[in-house]
Parts: C-alpha cells; sequence; structure tokens
C-alpha cells in the first residue's frame, strides 16, 4: 500500500488525518486540493511531501497547459505550501524543470521522483540497521519520535524502515513511540504502522521521552528529519530537540534517518531556518498558543545521520 | 474562591476534571468518593492533596466513630490514594495522630492543615518574587509546567503564586504555560488561572518548552514539586526533567517552589522513588502507553527551591 500514488489522472493519498480509526483514501484531482491535503496535514513527512510536490506540478501541468501564468502561480503556490520542509520545494522544482517539455514529461519526472523515494528507503533500511548493530549492540529498545514509516515517505519509511529492518533480523527488542503533540502521528501513526508490522510497542507522552531513558528504558533514539542543514544541525518536528538533550544526559546513540534530498547544503546551520508556527487551534481550544511545528537539533547532540548514499558520524567530526 | 475546603460538614471541592469548560463544585460526603476524586485527579496538587488527605480523615473519623477497624482501613486506603506525593500520606498522618480525641479533634487538625498552606503560599510568593527578581532582574519571561496554582493548593499557589507576585509587582513579562499531557493541567488549569488573574500567556505543546528556551523566548523556567528529596533531587509532574535540560543548555535559571511540607529528608534521592504509571487509557485509545505521572530532576539541573521557610540555592551546593 502506496501512501501517495499517481492513480488514473489524479493523486491519490492515504488521508492521515483519520488515522487510525478508517484507512480513506483521497483522490486529488486539483492543485487546491492538493495544497489543502498538503496543509492539513492530509499527507505529510519530508519525503512523501517531495513526492507530493512533484505530482502537484504534475497537476498544475495539465489543467493550466494553455496559461502559463496561472501554471507558474500554481507551481509557486504548491512550492510554499510549507515552508519549513526542502523537500516539498525539492520535488516541485524537480517536476517544474521538465514543465518546457509538456505535461506527459513532467509526470515522468515526478514519477521518478517517487520511485527514487522508494529506492532510498530500502538503501537506508539496510544502511540503519548496520549502523544501529554497531552502536546498539543486540536486541536494543528504541525511541522514536512523529512517525517516519511508509506513511511519512512512499511505502517502506526513513527511521522507521531501520526499526522494521532491525525487527526483521531479529534485532529489536522493543519500541516507545512519543505521541507527538499537537497532532499525534505518533499515537496515531507510527503505533498503527509498529502494530501491523508485528513490532512490540508502546505510546509515551512526549515529555516523558527523557525520563524513561534517564531510567534506563531505553537504548537509543532513532528518528527522521525534516531539513539536515550544512554544519549537520537537524530540523524536525518538535520534541525532537528534548529527545536529544535526554539521550545526550543519559549517553544514547541519536540517530537521525533521511533521504539525501533533505539534505540542504544550501542552509548552514539551523539558527536561520525560518520554523512553521501553526497556530492556536491545534493546541487548545482555551486561549493562545506557540505552536512551532519543528525545532532545531543541534549537532553536536546527534551522533550519526543515515542517508540512502550514506552514514554521517557527526560523533565523530564528519559533516555533511 | 478555596480549591478544596471543609462547609457543613462535608469537603467540598471545585472538579478539576471539568475545568475550564465549567466550575463545578463537589461535595464529599464519604470515604470513597474523596479517594474517587484523588485518583481521577478532580483534586490534585501536592498541597492541595495534603489538604485532602487530612479532610478525609476527618470524614473518616466521623462516619466509622464506633468501628475502630473500618476507621483504621479507610485511613490507610486515604493514605495510599496516590503512591507518589508525599503531601497526601503527610496530611493523612497528622489529622490521624488525633483520633484518639475524637472527629472534633481530628477535623480542628485538618483545618490547621488547610490555614498552614494558604499561609505557606503567601510566604512562597513573597520569597520566590524577591529571588526571581534577584536571579532574571527585570520583567524575565517565565516559562512553567503543569498547575501550581491556587487550584494546586488551597488558594493562591506555589510556583504560580511567584508569578502572580511578580505581575502584582509589574516585574513579569508573561507566561508561557507547557500544556503538560496526558491530562493537559497546563492548557486547562494553569491558563485558566493566569487569565483570571490578567497575565499575558500563551500555552505550548510540553516538547516545545526547551526549543522555545533554546530560540531565547524564555528566561527562566519556574514550576512546582510533588516530593523534594534529601540531596535536592525534585519529583515533579512528567516534563519537568526535560524543562530542567533545556534550561541548563540554554543557560536559564530553573527555580522550583514548594511548601516545606514536600521536603521528604526520608527519600536519600529520586532513584528509590516509586513513579506512578497511571495507566494507558490516559495516553491513547489505540494502544499499550507508558505513562508515567511524575519523573526525576537530579539536584545538579535545579537552579534553588523556595519554601515557605527558605530558598535552598541548590546552585551553591546548599541541600535541603
Amino acid at each position: 500500500m502506496r501512501t501517495i500514488d499517481w492513480v488514473d489522472g489524479a493523486v491519490e493519498i492515504i488521508d492521515q488525518t483519520v488515522l487510525p480509526e478508517e484507512v480513506r483514501i483521497l483522490r486529488l484531482h486539483t492543485v487546491p486540493a492538493l495544497i489543502a491535503a498538503i496543509q492539513s496535514l492530509a499527507v505529510r513527512g519530508a519525503p512523501a511531501l517531495g513526492v507530493a510536490g512533484a505530482f502537484g506540478v504534475a497537476l498544475a501541468a495539465r489543467v493550466h497547459a494553455d496559461d502559463p501564468a496561472a501554471l507558474d502561480a500554481a507551481v509557486s503556490r504548491i512550492e510554499t505550501a510549507r515552508p519549513t520542509a526542502v523537500n516539498l520545494a525539492r520535488g516541485v522544482r524537480r517536476a517544474a524543470e521538465l514543465l518546457p517539455e509538456g505535461p506527459e514529461a513532467v509526470l515522468a519526472e515526478a514519477c521518478r521522483v517517487r520511485d527514487e523515494e522508494l529506492a532510498a528507503s530500502a538503501a537506508m533500511a539496510k544502511r540503519g540497521a548496520d549502523l544501529m548493530a554497531e552502536l546498539c549492540g543486540e536486541r536494543p529498545r528504541l525511541l522514536t519520535h512523529c512517525n517516519t514509516g511508509g506513511l511519512a515517505t512512499v511505502e517502506l519509511g526513513t527511521a522507521l524502515s531501520v526499526v522494521r529492518e532491525m525487527h526483521e533480523r531479529g534485532a529489536l527488542a522493543g519500541v516507545i513511540a512519543s505521541e507527538t503533540r499537537p497532532l499525534l502521528q505518533g499515537a496515531r501513526l507510527t503505533a498503527w504502522e509498529l502494530g501491523r508490522w508485528g513490532i512490540e510497542h508502546r505510546v509515551a507522552v512526549d515529555s516523558a521521552g527523557p525520563f524513561l531513558m534517564a531510567r534506563g528504558e531505553v537504548d537509543a533514539v532513532i528518528l527522521g528529519a525534516d531539513r539536515i542543514c550544512a554544519d549537520g544541525d537537524v530540523i524536525n518536528k518538535i520534541g525532537t530537540y528534548s529527545h536529544a538533550l535526554g539521550a545526550r544526559r543519559a549517553g544514547l546513540p541519536f540517530v537521525v534517518v533521511a533521504p539525501e534530498s533533505t539534505v540542504d547544503l544550501g542552509t548552514p546551520s539551523g539558527d536561520v531556518v525560518e520554523i512553521e508556527d501553526r497556530g492556536s487551534a491545534e493546541v487548545t481550544p482555551w486561549s493562545e498558543a506557540a505552536n512551532p511545528a519543528f525545532d532545531v537539533t543541534p549537532h553536536d547532540l546527534v551522533t550519526a545521520i543515515v542517508t540512502d548514499r550514506r552514514v554521517i558520524r557527526l560523533d565523530r567530526g564528519e559533516r555533511p
């Protein structure tokens, strides 16, 4: 089952806002519908957003084939639908480069973006599982944050594809999935995927992560990234940084798994990244809220970054 | 308005499970009703639990005046209704010592427990506000966790009484209240109290605390404690420890405010404290959960502890 795909002239996605209670497929025929799906997090996860961006340009190329100005505007709206994830803009730009060659060329490029993400997941799974065996020894208990499974990519995942590979190798004792407020991607999506894969797991509130590490219930932290800066700073779902602080204090490996497309050498460090604030309503109906959707984990707290092409050992001074 | 009091032969509490949508007063005439209110967190907060425990013994003394065995059993059930908070057991034992002198003597002692908590709040407010001026300078922006206001005590609060005092002195720029999953005491109760007091505030998800500190949006952390160990380790609502890690990394003061009754010299350190796990259902309807209700903040992460009698500067090597 694919999280996002091109099916019979439209983009099909699994609507992640209604999981785990319902597995609903949305067919998106228009650019506004696609943008709404991106902004409501019906489709989310850095790699999946890259594919969504590319398919979005394919949609725009068909709808606005005879109106270059409308086409440009539509492409621009998709590219900026969410400001923090580098993959969305990158997927859009890759597909948009083919616009001069017509809608079919754009669609072909978007399908290549999709296929590369599929291959990247498989590569990260193997490389990541090898690294975890080296860092953690036999059958570690892992903590993960947000959702980095098939739902965040196209099929397998980033960090969660490593977890699944470790499970298939018999090299995993269990997983704590932090719930990931405010939208509960961990409690809703990661727990659902782990359950489908038969992996033993428990959910915990986000702020329990550092304490469970201190109490010796976790052997390593593994999670994804929305953007990796040139110095190795990691931009990821809010809560990542506090898990990194907990892992450092407990002396645990802190491993980030993300496709090479997440590495953004044009961003020197996390300090300069615009962090999306998603507004009060997601957090509480009763008052104003600060709602940064992402945080910055400084590179000195990260043990290693695993991509589909390499392992970057930040703990040994390596940089992206 | 008092959170808990003895009114016309029964214990009256504000039901904290329905705030902020409704201000509902519960009248508790029986020991089982009181225990149910404690376990559902209708009444909560270390100081308020001490008062609830003492009033509970007063209830038991009236109901079981002619049955010493039933009376003993009832007192024991109240004492152990929640395992982590030291105040509950302490309030129970103080009132229970008067049992040989009859129900009226027990009630009088319970009222003394209540009155001492009222006085303690006022003392903490002044002492804490003086310390914050020393540590943070003018008009700091504070982050607090869980609820330590009047709802956690009888009238004013512990950490939040300091916040209120700073506001009244014109020495406060604003407050971030972390929502405090799983039961949202921050988003429900603290935000409601801050609003009533006219204090500028925003709510944030718990895991955003350390990042907001790193981004320079917080000048100090101030919160309460359920138990303070002999070495200065602080047992408090889950999430406290991750805020302490964030404060340390950002170089911010981390101040704990709690009545002297919270200091438990019989507990050498946080390592030996039983941490209540409140079960999966509070966290998620979809899977198993680890749900520690409290965590341990090691004393080396705490700048100072303010009680109604003293300031303990852990950062200068002082110990409770």
